[in-house]
């Protein structure tokens, strides 16, 4: 079935577009009323995430009530642990926590990639989106990175200083090596069946990887999402399946991603987007990186006028997209530059993303 | 009184040393069981802060167990708002509470510079450190930036996503530039006090700069540490007193930082000290910043043949200090890259200073 939106993966792709396409992390979320109501039915996040109806409603929610140019598979970046047996739940209010975490040799060892059937129900999801989507828009499937996996995996929750798990991974290298290495291994087979089941375009949350240090972030994060890149299928049914990596507070570390095996890099909002672009985004007709991002999503919660200032900052911050079709070359997709908050108010989502469309076809015209 | 280790006020001012200094941001703290019984004396965090006698014991308690080369005077980020009548306070196990909180038009109006007589508890405690110091190693005194003060008044406390005090901003720009305008006179006259009371260093704590999107770091916090830097004292009795800015978090903005009129800036892990140094560290006979930072003190929870390897990584990441003792230099002040954890082994905490001492010493025979 033809796209009648492609405008998201042909910037992926940096092929000119009409105007900068835009979708939100998190967008199918909590700040919407339908979702809470559909939630409200599924009785918890993991029954929402698992049952294949709910899933697919929460993901076009948006798309119906905003011009998003892409949908993102409702899911968790944990469903991998999940299924290799940590137990993952939601308590109303508050972040994931596993049952059982991984902190020493005997926890280790135990660690293999789950069998994908475990992970049916998102495979599923996929399937349904993309018939229920019926060519609106493309579908993006994701994970969690291999070390955003294994901080999850050894915390057993959120952490503030990522204490446990950093102390593994500086007394004890070879078991966080093993972890990242089973982890990036079950990614990619994860992402691959994705993308046999639908997805257009996969993502790669490394939501955690800014939190090392110069050096270990090399090791134990790029260095396992690298091992992920080298594995996925380049495309599916006759079509390209562009690759997306987001390290939140990796802005420094851009120039080591600029040879990832992918084809987009996401951009929190302390990176200056005309930087990046210098940066990683190529000249045109030249090799380079689609950038995603980057305005800070509490910006939401200001009155809509204030809103479209700030969005018109971060488009003409990247500049003037390339406007030759004939070629590549430097694009831009417009996101957050973190999930959605619970507390935004749903209008201002609608100031948000005509304000990005209005004005990136006013930059096309020069 | 003539300093017996002046090693710390040398590499600050960009001299050489025979050594890489040590200290730790927060090295008297909860980790330390002399302090926790001198706490529990105390009833409180802040009966223990107000108190003299009590602020001077846990001050030289880190230094009779390590050989580190400053102090810092115990005290918290966060007295200028207190005193600013905004009540805080600390409960067990938590972090700072405002008991009022800056959100609206009538709170912002009623802002102002506090009395330094309210703060008198604080100069109180410099003078009595100085002089129980005895000359053994320089006192730094410091303050929280006018940005990192306003998050806590207006979010009350602690926050993952500052929702609230950027909600503010993108709001109401004009109330949170007053806001900052108050808060870096009140901080400038608070370390102006500081030296005027024995202070030999002042530090500026930009711990929630880096939370801001690239243009907000810049208008929000950026520029009212300037205002703070170009109201302080740039000498007394005359030495000179060294300026010290740590935005964690802060790594993309270092350029920007270059000009700053400080001495010395601190970084947090993920930045690489060479490249910083590249950046803004200057020339052997040229201008420049010194460099303090910047160890993932997760590291502290290894094995110490572990930290003595993470050390020597740290040090020679920044490459060898200048040597020669007739102009400045690139010069390099080893620190954490944030607080020490709590849960931090002591001992753990003697193979680090052991570590930078040593290998430091190595580094300069070249």
């Amino acid at each position: 079935m033809k796209l009648q939106n492609d405008q998201f993966l042909r910037a992926c792709l940096r092929q000119a577009t009409d105007h900068t396409p835009v979708w939100l992390m998190r967008q199918a979320g909590r700040y919407l009323p339908e979702y809470c109501a559909t939630r409200a039915k599924a009785g918890s996040f993991m029954g929402l995430a698992t049952n294949v109806d709910y899933a697919t409603e929460v993901t076009l929610q948006p798309l119906d009530r905003y011009a998003l140019d892409a949908a993102i598979l409702f899911s968790d970046i944990l469903t991998v642990p999940d299924a290799m047996g940590l137990g993952l739940s939601f308590a109303q209010g508050e972040g994931p926590k596993f049952e059982k975490v991984v902190r020493d040799e005997a926890a280790v060892a135990a660690l293999a990639v789950p069998d994908m059937h475990k992970l049916q129900y998102v495979f599923d999801a996929v399937t349904s989106i993309r018939k229920a989507l019926n060519g609106r828009v493309p579908l993006i499937g994701f994970s969690g990175s291999p070390w955003t996996l294994a901080c999850y995996m050894v915390e057993g929750g959120g952490s503030d200083d990522y204490r446990l798990v950093k102390s593994l991974m500086y007394s004890r290298p070879d078991l966080m090596h093993r972890i990242l290495a089973i982890n990036a291994d079950a990614v990619a087979l994860y992402l691959n069946t994705q993308i046999e089941a639908g997805a257009q375009a996969v993502m790669v949350f490394d939501s955690w990887g800014g939190v090392l240090a110069d050096g270990a972030f090399q090791d134990f994060s790029l260095a396992y999402t690298r091992r992920v890149l080298a594995q996925l299928k380049r495309s599916h049914d006759g079509a390209v399946i562009p690759r997306i990596v987001f390290t939140k507070g990796g802005g420094l570390w851009l120039p080591e991603m600029k040879d990832l095996d992918c084809e987009v890099l996401g951009l929190d909002w302390t990176m200056n987007l005309g930087t990046a672009r210098r940066l990683v985004g190529g000249e045109v007709g030249g090799p380079g990186k689609a950038l995603q991002g980057n305005i800070d999503p509490n910006i939401l919660f200001a009155p809509p006028a204030h809103i479209a200032t700030e969005v018109h900052r971060v488009l003409d911050s990247f500049g003037q997209p390339h406007t030759d079709s004939t070629t590549t070359g430097p694009t831009h997709i417009f996101n957050l530059g973190h999930g959605i908050s619970q507390f935004t108010p749903p209008e201002h989502v609608s100031a948000l993303v005509d304000a990005v469309h209005n004005h990136s076809r006013q930059l096309r015209q020069g």
